[in-house]
């Protein structure tokens, strides 16, 4: 087991405002986690949005600024549930936000069914083998790989959580788009918006997906969107990343 | 039936050199063929490559510049295959290409079943329905729409084709995307390469999506390539097309 680290109060994007509370041992910053929540349709009309595995609570909090709606946050391991609860609490969002601790799979049985307007999830990316390279901290292999819940208990899940018409959306790798759009698939989603995230313009490929659908949705009118892109060519996030960075509150 | 029009020569690319024969009443330039034929992976072992609904030769002309593999192009109206035929013969491209008049759903009974090593096809875009748009002649309403053939029959005899590991390679519209890949995997093709096309740096989605895959290939190593822009902000090609269009013979 590692040594306890100190925790660290970082703001949640780069202005004075929302913070976060991370422990560079078991939860980082994610920058997946950021695109997704700036991606993710959200109407007025939404009333009830869930994150399924919320980390510390990026997530969550970051939609804090876009919807008045109620989040919920659902984290299976104690210390990063605690550090998530923690987090809604020094931003003063325990009105808005709860966080849940327990296996997002089950979670349908607390917190009710068919009554989402939005789940959100970055899920663990990778399928877990014996020979998986988890020499790390168990929590952080808890939340990169398919230990706990896989990609099809994720989208299984949302569908028992979400209304018909209901949005589900997701960041994954490019690597498994195919299994992503498959399994969206057999639980009746309808995918609707796809964003291709490259690392730089001058790379040769696109290396994670923004994916939306829609629980029983009609097929067709699937939109590609422009193409995200991290780094620009000195290497520094580009504008639309550091205008992500910027957000502001919705008034 | 429109009156008979006056044959047009043109350049194949924007150079002295190949030429195609057009009618614009039946069948006119297609940006999509040119893009797929520049998109699709030719290897240096590949012999024997097939173009699908082949319309007037383009594609298999434009391949002879990327490859000295016998090509056969399959077209199924007797006026547009004759354009075919003619602007193969203007090219003195008979040694190389051959062009076959017929159902391309028939054409492995004349050509044989798992012999080639690359299918292309630019395929009618447009479901048939009686409400269809067809008030335009009837060549362009077979091209565009799926009277004759269906996205399921090109990707079926794609498979009876191709040898095993064999690429099939197709321009398609976005909407259908999902569609695709269903099909793709239902006739054993693993999805390997995507480029997404879109008219400007500027616009909200992409139209047009160019796919690779491999007969009974692996799953996994999907690769996004960068997008495609066609036009550039003041309505002019783009370099990339501009390249596309210059392009030289392979030595």
């Amino acid at each position: 087991m590692p040594k306890p680290q100190k925790e660290i109060i970082n703001d949640l994007l780069g202005y004075e405002g929302l913070k976060i509370i991370q422990r560079p041992d078991i939860f980082n910053f994610s920058l997946d986690s950021t695109l997704l929540a700036y991606f993710v349709t959200i109407n007025k009309k939404d009333h009830q949005i869930i994150d399924l595995g919320c980390g510390n609570g990026y997530i969550p909090i970051f939609l804090s600024l876009r919807t008045s709606a109620q989040i919920i946050g659902v984290e299976l391991q104690e210390e990063i549930y605690d550090l998530a609860r923690r987090s809604v609490s020094y931003n003063h969002l325990e009105e808005q936000i709860k966080i849940y601790q327990g296996n997002l799979k089950d979670i349908y049985k607390v917190v009710g069914s068919s009554k989402f307007d939005v789940v959100t999830s970055n899920p663990p990316f990778f399928k877990y083998q014996p020979s998986s390279n988890i020499n790390e901290s168990i929590y952080k292999t808890i939340a990169r790989h398919e230990i706990e819940a896989t990609l099809e208990d994720i989208v299984k899940v949302s569908n028992i959580l979400l209304k018909d018409g209901g949005t589900l959306a997701m960041v994954h790798r490019v690597d498994r788009m195919i299994e992503v759009f498959d399994t969206f698939n057999k639980y009746h989603f309808a995918i609707k918006r796809l964003r291709f995230v490259y690392p730089k313009k001058t790379s040769d490929k696109a290396l994670v997906l923004l994916i939306e659908a829609k629980k029983k949705g009609s097929s067709g009118n699937l939109k590609i969107l422009p193409p995200l892109y991290v780094y620009d060519e000195n290497n520094q996030y580009t504008e639309e990343i550091l205008k992500i960075f910027n957000y502001k509150k919705e008034e």
